[in-house]
């Protein structure tokens, strides 16, 4: 069989989801028989009929007041091309964000994304990391899991990277990173199932 | 290779949703290779371990005050101990929904309905039929497409229903029925495609 | 007592949205002692400090790819520099959408707009005419109300208009621009009561 | 003027989320001219005319599997005798939650107290204590703001608590009963001056 290619598309201003979105990306090129492409949405708007030919898009954006970049939604709103002829329909999904606390309404970002996806007749994938399932005796205090934990937050819609005020390369923390590599990982192993 | 199993679980008080459940489970049933099952909410509850063996769970609300039913969620509820082991991962998954209205937050009953689905680690098929597809003179009206059009409400996540005041089985009307069986069909072909 | 003043801000590409704001700005204005002012998000960037002495600020954005626009996400995270300092804590806020269907998750961009405005400490006002009220035989048929029907979606968070495929300004119909102006309406009044 | 009456209506299964009502309860209590009452569900549900009288409404529950409780929804549906008539119409509304980590999709229990407050042509106030406002130097750390901290994961559209796998009383932990107790507060004022 040809190979399956995925793309990850991301938007990062601060380099925290540029960190997230480098880990996905690892955890998909990891996978045998998976061919994988990084590009930012200045990159994908730019190069948008290229992405036709991927088995599987994954979206990364900043979680800035509640919601995805403006810049991520620019890429969204050059994809609708692809809108009404179907051409992305069926490709797996995914999608990821980054914000500088635990919360900060990032679920509405991630439906956003994956709203997107469904438009587009797509198929979404989420996280399958229990929450901080490497650190269980952190889930019996009242701290919670660390940031060596995967899946810190408890997400399942997509990997959630809490940065807090620490400049990037030093967060997401290790946890995150990790977490975010699963998921590229997770995405490649269904994407081949769905494409052998 | 043995059949690909599909159980359609809905709640339904007024036998709206319960109409657009039997199209969606039409739809499952029409594709050859596939064993589908039809089960309320209730029943699913009394048989949930039996779910453990379908390949995919179709799952169907009415929204009330803008979110799926009580007894739509209590079944979400018993679902919990599949949950922690992981016992649904990985499964295909979809929704759909019913009201009196064209809008009326249903968007809102179908990312619950998603999220539980992400929560579980399965898998989100949308839609594919585009706004109106087969009434697309009615979308240069301001009446906009009518009730045999194919996604009326150019919904995305899942089906959507508008039965009005109008008592079933007068309503749904016809092209609601058809694309809840466009998308029974889909959810089966996509799952047939993941389990080859 | 000093006026109320209320700031309209949007963005449209096509005009709908623009028409849809003007109904909302001419409900407001409408109100006694109300000062309403009218911005596109371009103009409200470059004039952001001057917000600062509304009371209240009704947001318009229309929805593409299922959510706000990038220009109305634009705007919002330009007012991030309100957000540390609670400037804009305790105003009045409410939002509007249109697209061209009835539905294209745009509950999606109202809960985007509604949770900027929670992000800021704001109030949110929603819709309060009914479903189709002033044209309730329509809700009898599997038609469902018309073009002139006050909220003929059934809304809860905002107004929504059903634009299709006409252009600007023969759509938004009748039916949507005078719900925009109610809700106007009801923003003046509520920010006046609030504010007395 | 005659006292401003505000009900706190909770479900609670583990005592966390009767913690937290509690909190926002103490919070509403403490402001001059304010009578607080406060319910579960099921008493709500039997004396539902008697919130009719209410000048604020305050919605409380856990979060399970992504989403508010059965129990909740219950309550929620028993409404809709308001709905037609307006007659819970302009009052003012807020929600909080509670689950067992920091994220695991509470923005959705959340999202959907708020939309059915929107149906009932309610008012909704958020939360207004920024992240971790009382221990900022917790977010300079990959560790982030502790248990002691004010809205310690961020969040807008009400109060979100932590409990982990901690039994009641011993959490929610203190910061997330203070910000409870600082949201009954808020609301309680904003009430005041809504009545006045």
């Amino acid at each position: 069989m040809s190979n399956v290619k995925i793309a990850i598309i991301y938007h990062s201003k601060y380099g925290h989801t540029k960190a997230q979105a480098e880990a996905v990306y690892a955890g998909v090129a990891a996978v045998e028989g998976v061919e994988a492409r990084l590009l930012t949405t200045e990159e994908a708007i730019a190069a948008i009929d290229s992405l036709d030919s991927c088995h599987a898009m994954i979206f990364g954006s900043p979680t800035y007041m509640g919601n995805m970049s403006a810049d991520m939604k620019k890429f969204i709103e050059a994809s609708v091309t692809k809108w009404g002829k179907r051409t992305w329909q069926d490709k797996i999904a995914g999608g990821f964000t980054n914000s500088a606390n635990f919360f900060g309404d990032k679920f509405n970002a991630l439906v956003g994304l994956m709203t997107f996806a469904m438009q587009q007749g797509m198929i979404w994938v989420g996280i399958n990391d229990l929450a901080g399932s490497n650190e269980r005796n952190a889930l019996k205090t009242a701290q919670g899991p660390g940031p060596d934990a995967l899946n810190r937050v408890s997400a399942s819609i997509g990997p959630i990277a809490c940065s807090f005020e620490v400049k990037a390369p030093d967060t997401p923390p290790k946890g995150d990173i990790e977490t975010a590599r699963n998921y590229g990982r997770r995405i490649a192993e269904i994407t081949k199932r769905f494409n052998r």
